[in-house]
């Protein structure tokens, strides 16, 4: 239906302590999609640890992941985030893949690895709303939305933002008659049965204990982002 | 902080061709609750598939669960659903666990699962919205709703339904409080990006379509449904 290449090939990184949401709901919708060949991109082709406590299979080392890909898909959870962050392949990964890309997304503290691999400098991006702040850290500027679209990169919010991304990202590879196809599918109507999806919206209290739970591994993630200057570099 | 006993104990059942995201985004929820035990009961241990192609590792045959839990939990997907409803062990223990426990949910499909083992007889519910005309085939009563509570029933409308009933489920079991923190923590503040959720407000010629394209597989669900004659039981 558009002028897309069909299959529309996909790379998604698996990192160990990712959310697994932040892949799971993606991937459902670019299955959905149809036409599509994705490649689960890891490492190696160890089985990936996630937040749940289930594992995650691989298809494909890095360096196995074709040279150029429509999409190139990095999700977050803010330890696997941290870890990731100071294992070089995983960098080099991204650059590379993220140099050729057609388009380049993240859901969560993903946008973290994109920026360490220096493929935001310049753009408006966003994370997930507690490290929003770090932007700044790698030459990118924070913007605010849920899905931030600047030129072929799409940066979203924590975890569920995944899904809108996802659906974004559909609408430009396939088309929006597609994107629409699978929101019915998946039922996406959604009814949030409280209001506090976002910090603008949640108690200011529930914010602090969340800032305050998260502030030494937010710390730890800030330190390494200053430590791989990817600013200046 | 309620009044609920902590930890909840949580049977979440996981069935071969099951949906991965009914399982996973509920899954996320109740742990970041905290204060869970979650028995993923499944009829052994082996690895169970889903249609991201990804399996989902079981914890607790049938046998080995708890006669008492908190919550019994039962994702979907039309494929997966139709073989479990041809497997009387699912059902017997979907019947027996759910005569004790505190409260009974499903997404998606997954409440057929609980028709076909007698819970939901005399019940309100909902069920994917293709899938919902099959309320009566076992003495349900359809309603409209994204999460359509009855008593201590909990169902839920297709696929993503299963975030918002998750955290009704958690202000429930545990206080609205942790629940607004586990909204926080997703940053659950959706921004669908196409009006395309539903029947009612999708393109009519998508809705005619997927109708169309699982037409056979909702036949069969029917059919089988039919031969376990669970109204008249």
């Amino acid at each position: 239906m558009s002028g897309a290449r069909r299959p529309v090939v996909i790379a998604m990184l698996l990192h160990d302590d990712m959310v697994a949401i932040d892949h799971v709901a993606p991937a459902t919708v670019f299955k959905l999609a149809g036409d599509t060949v994705i490649h689960l991109v890891s490492r190696d082709l160890k089985p990936v640890t996630t937040d749940i406590g289930q594992t995650l299979q691989p298809t494909t080392p890095y360096a196995d992941c074709p040279a150029k890909v429509d999409l190139l898909f990095v999700p977050g959870g803010l330890k696997g985030t941290l870890s990731a962050l100071s294992h070089q392949p995983t960098l080099d990964f991204l650059a590379s893949r993220g140099a050729a890309a057609d388009y380049i997304a993240s859901v969560c503290t993903g946008s973290l690895l994109l920026g360490a691999a220096g493929l935001l400098k310049g753009y408006r991006a966003t994370s997930h709303w507690y490290a929003r702040d770090m932007m700044g850290l790698f030459g990118a500027e924070t913007a605010e939305g849920r899905v931030v679209i600047d030129r072929n990169r799409l940066t979203a919010g924590g975890a569920t933002a995944g899904i809108d991304l996802a659906l974004i990202l559909v609408a430009r590879l396939r088309d929006q008659a597609v994107a629409e196809n699978v929101q019915l599918v998946l039922e996406y109507d959604p009814e949030p049965p409280f209001q506090s999806g976002s910090p603008a919206k949640a108690d200011p209290a529930l914010v602090k204990a969340v800032l305050q739970r998260r502030g030494p591994l937010l710390d730890e993630t800030r330190q390494a982002l200053l430590r791989l200057g990817t600013v200046g570099a």
